[in-house]
């Protein structure tokens, strides 16, 4: 099979998710990288651009763009992995030329953006895919599909969170200077960063969202103008209940998403650092260690496994599965085809559904932690 | 050394708790049971008694506290172990007879209670002692003692929660019938129950206490009177943040009581069903596994300590700390001492915070989880 | 319930273990110790003596089995908390007088004193209860009563360790002097003090004993004159093998008893250090987390437990399980009746058998690893 | 920079670890797979070249290895990934003819092959690597280079297992059958197919290997005709000592490959299910839980790591570490230039060795577990 022709903007020289795009990206061997305008620094762009070997290089999106939407051998999809407020932009240029998006989350840094985004991709041919990566794990797969059967019961608590704490102290890097600037991240800080990440793994595997949430939310680091942390109640539609806690400031904490599932006949908890484990208690029974790929996989695991259990898949595998089942999807879409049965990956609703989250919580904390519906 | 000659309240024969205090009363030596009113009815507390050699059996704790009082060998303590809405009527018996009272928690059932009791406690020369026995652990006195040195710097987030299982259905038992029932267990279901060990044990090892708190409460069995589920968050004085969660129906938590503390300069993890082991993180620098009485261990934690590093010791003697602290506090009370350098165990404001958190946190979940000061 | 009167040989100030049987034989109430010969020094054993309260304190063993053995209200069991030398001697005398005794491993410190004692206390009417008290762990017992049901299949691998790491350098105390003293330890170091219990455990729980080892010994500390570590492989009869590793040198190793044991039809593992968990797996299906207590307990490990599942338990309820295993047996015993149903200890045979294991290992290694049936 | 044209012998539909070799290779695109004997069955071998998008597919590898020879764009190095009996011919034949050579483990069947194939690797200007793919963990990285500085001071003792379960019971299929036929996994059975990564892997943390060896081999499943499971004691040169066990028939076991080494100053642990931790304990200190690329972090493992900690990488980036690895010694060696600093891969003397560890524990069991020098 051909592999699909990849652009990418952002991800330059010093930039970090872009290259773990790559990788993930070529780890199935479902794409080729090709063109990209991967710095705002237009040398930058071209000497990254060289060191990645990439046909073609661009100084700016937008040419790029124009550009490879005229090629017969442009582009078919294009990665978009700048910080957040360099996603509607782009975003939308490839949208309208037809070309699919697979970009990083947040969706956007405004609310504005984010609406503008939305109609131009519902109005495109293109496909929208969010690199929500965590829903790439074979064992948050197998999560979702034992909650779908009612394995739990009916649902009654969602305990979610992500804790890290490399900002504990105030930090000066590329990566740290946008992500603590309202004009670069949009509202969130750990809200929009993390927090978006346990918002929607917690709706990918209960298959709900809360009608209302609660924020409390701090920033701890003196002269830091977003949240680092962020506590959340929520409120779900049929009477559950869930907390969700995101920080940056936590130390001992390297990337500690936690998902914890109860139901009237059991619970499911699971955690990012160590993702080929899966904890299942039948209500009443001994908790049983349901593995990647090993003795209770379901097939909406196992069709997302590469190796037999106790070969641990890690971060870039789960991503990985993103662009792979992006691939099936644009593949299918291209062929004129129905997406195939079981793909599945966060896009346009989710990252919706992120900005209300991080809106809400924004709009929560300004009262006091009042109500907010999201 | 003359043990203390203990009486108890309440623990006959198919109580709960008051084998445990027998056991820990025990454990190393301090006391002899002697006396008791081990039922509220006459024939089963006799029954009890005799099974377990006990001297003297009353029917009636009124009755057993006028007698004992009288008695040269009479009590010098009293264990009080009956539900929630029985602990004040016997304690104010006992303390204005100025005998010590070793009373398990929460405080009392009604806040009015709390107050009466807290009077005739305060006028008593005898002691009063609360068994929140997780204080007893020796990490946790390990972890307060870090944290009081500045080990972790400027406190920002309490994240405690205790979840539990055991009420996931309806259940029918001496245990679950009164704790369901708000005449007996008072205005808190599992916030009275296991709220108030969460609250008080994030209290006694950071020495804050949150100023205001929003609770969102749940009864998720039907027909269930009180609370099985709370979600709170916490604010405190200075600007530190938490979150606590209470609940008895998360399928696969047996005693899953855990606390992770984090400051500016590092962070503390601790969990109960595993209590030997404390997790320290110096902010950059990798996690450390501190050990009950291992290397690192102080001696705050090896004073309460018994045997070895690696070799287990576990709730039953972290509740036994609390009586030989207990003990010695006794012991120095009748000798005309001061109480000795180290000693602790929670007492009456400790009981009267935990009515304060629970009706705060009932007050604010009829407001809609508004903040509420407790 | 009269507790029995308890004497005890050794365990004055400054010794480690005597102190761990004091708080096991309070621990359920089913004791009462009265009498002592607690050091080899006399002013010491009176002084501890009467720091503990003792009634009687004596400066010699033999006068002690003498006088007791003539008062009416004298001990009916000892407890032998001495140096491994100093076991036969007074084990003997206390036989002979047909009081219980309850001795700590290993049996002996030479063969030549096993067999001595062996013969005394066959012909004694006492009771001679070991305290090889890893087998007093609820789970233990579960372990034993899963593998004797016949819940592993056939048995074919026994995998079981004693780390420990407080001998890595050369130590100077009163409890590293004679371990590493051949005249007081006997033939093993490591082997007598922790490769005992981890024989013992692997023999308690599978219930069978390896017809042939073959043993590598060590000495890694310069001077020291017994083995710091041994590897010992093991054959059993009927075609199953096993490893067995004891070692006071692993830095990182408080107490790590460890013991897998795997059959055609599943696995059990556990670990000393959290002795509140259990994992059970049947081929082909996912792990389970048995927890003392908790779901799918066998009464085997109920009737030896004492708090709810999600309290941990330790190492000290472990041994008092023993001593009160020891009770009942007493108690049958001096009533003329057969031993109750299911009460279990260790006793003289377990001894002899870890002689054996000891003198079978230096065998083998004096023979470069020959094979040597124990 | 370009990528390193590669073939594939072995690894078409069906099998195993092929398609594991390929995503590594792909991973940090450095290679690009073009030609392939993918099978032994030419038809099969063409099918699945075509599902792979191959350039060049062949019907068997000796016609691959000359027409690639001669072809300007033929391919540079050649990944075998055949049973082992058939790694020493296409080995041979690549060698030869100047290709590099990216051979899986063990080296070959037999010694004689091995010798053959040691002649060939010697004279041939192409580079030899062997696929001991637990070496490209950079956990593992970091042990080793914590253990030649000195971290751990003299070696002491080597604790090394591989246990898993699939052969549990006889299995049919393509995996199984060729690895418990003498003809075609040669002289070990698990010792071969595992117990050499154990071997492996404790002598390149270590960087020593053992001068004598004595093992006792048992195949537990009736029929089994070689080893599925391995019980070895090991001597190294100074007078360190360990232990290996390999087994296939424990269940619970899905890849349990762990690595404990103790030194006079201190001690490491690993684990390969959760890679991403390694514990440290300085003797006398707290255990510290070092995590890939977290605090604490080597160059040496950090030149490996791709993602952030708390990020868990698996596997397949371990496995694509020694690609990557070989890629840098490829394209220096290509460029007449030495091996660059810091690159490090298994290759013909671990081989070589692998083969003297099987051997010699075929002899030694043979001889009832004699001393065996490897
Ligand atoms: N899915 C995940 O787990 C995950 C993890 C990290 C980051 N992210 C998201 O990825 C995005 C990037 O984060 P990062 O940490 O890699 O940031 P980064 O600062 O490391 O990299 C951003 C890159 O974008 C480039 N860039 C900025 N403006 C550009 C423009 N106009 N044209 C071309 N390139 C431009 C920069 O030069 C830089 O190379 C963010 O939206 C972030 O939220 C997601
Ligand atoms: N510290 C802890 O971890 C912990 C754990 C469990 C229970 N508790 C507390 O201990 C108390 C008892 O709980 P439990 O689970 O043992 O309850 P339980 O129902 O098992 O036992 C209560 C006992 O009190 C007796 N009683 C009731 N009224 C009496 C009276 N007037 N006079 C004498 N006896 C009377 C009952 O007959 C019964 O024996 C509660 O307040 C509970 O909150 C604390
Ligand atoms: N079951 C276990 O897990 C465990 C643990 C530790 C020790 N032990 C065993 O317990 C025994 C004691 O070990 P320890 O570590 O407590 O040793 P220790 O040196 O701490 O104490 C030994 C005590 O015996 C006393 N003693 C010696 N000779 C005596 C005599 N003739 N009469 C009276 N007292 C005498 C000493 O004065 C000292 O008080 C050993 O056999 C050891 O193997 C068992
Ligand atoms: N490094 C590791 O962790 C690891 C893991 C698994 C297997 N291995 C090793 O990899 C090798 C293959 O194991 P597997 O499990 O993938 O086996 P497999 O049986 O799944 O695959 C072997 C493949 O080789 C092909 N083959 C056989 N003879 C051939 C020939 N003459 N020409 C071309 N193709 C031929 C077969 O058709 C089959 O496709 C073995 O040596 C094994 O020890 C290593």
């Amino acid at each position: 099979m051909e592999p699909i022709r990849l652009g990418m903007v952002g991800g330059g020289q010093g930039a970090f998710i872009g290259g773990v795009h790559r990788i993930a990206a070529r780890l199935d061997g479902q794409y080729a990288l090709v063109a990209g305008a991967l710095s705002s620094d237009p040398a930058r762009a071209a000497a990254s651009a060289a060191e990645l070997g990439l046909a073609r290089s661009y100084d700016d999106y937008r040419q790029m763009a124009a550009r490879e939407a005229r090629r017969k051998d442009g582009i078919q999809a294009v990665a978009i992995v700048t910080p957040n407020h360099m996603h509607a932009g782009p975003a939308i240029e490839f949208l309208k030329r037809g070309i699919h998006v697979i970009c990083d989350k947040p969706l956007t840094a405004t609310m504005a953006e984010a609406k503008r985004l939305a109609k131009v991709a519902e109005a495109s041919k293109a496909l929208f895919i969010l690199t929500h990566n965590y829903t790439g794990y074979p064992l948050i797969r197998q999560a979702r599909a034992m909650i779908a059967a009612g394995d739990l019961g009916a649902l009654r608590l969602v305990q979610v969170e992500y804790a890290q704490d490399w900002l504990t102290e105030a930090v000066a890097s590329k990566q740290a200077d946008w992500r603590t600037d309202p004009l670069r991240s949009g509202l969130g800080g750990a809200l929009g960063d993390i927090g978006t990440h346990a918002w929607n793994l917690a709706a990918f595997v209960t298959g709900m969202e809360p009608e209302a949430l609660a924020a409390d939310l701090s920033s701890f680091v003196p002269g830091r103008a977003l949240d680092d942390n962020a506590h959340v109640m929520l409120r779900y539609p049929g009477g559950a209940k869930g907390m969700l806690w995101a920080s940056q400031v936590a130390p001992g904490n390297e990337n500690g998403l936690r998902l914890r599932v109860y139901g009237a006949k059991g619970g499911l908890e699971w955690e990012q650092e160590n993702p080929n484990r899966l904890w299942f208690t039948p209500f009443g029974e001994p908790k049983r260690l349901l593995t990647r790929n090993g003795a209770g996989a379901l097939p909406e695991a196992q069709r997302v496994s590469r190796v037999p259990p106790g070969h641990p898949e890690g971060y870039l595998e789960g991503f990985a599965n993103i662009y792979t089942e992006a691939a099936r999807a644009i593949r299918a879409h291209e062929a004129g085809e129905a997406l195939p049965e079981g793909v599945l990956f966060p896009g346009l609703s989710d990252g919706i559904s992120g900005m209300r989250f991080v809106a809400a919580c924004v709009q929560s904390a300004k009262r006091n932690a009042a109500w907010v519906a999201p």
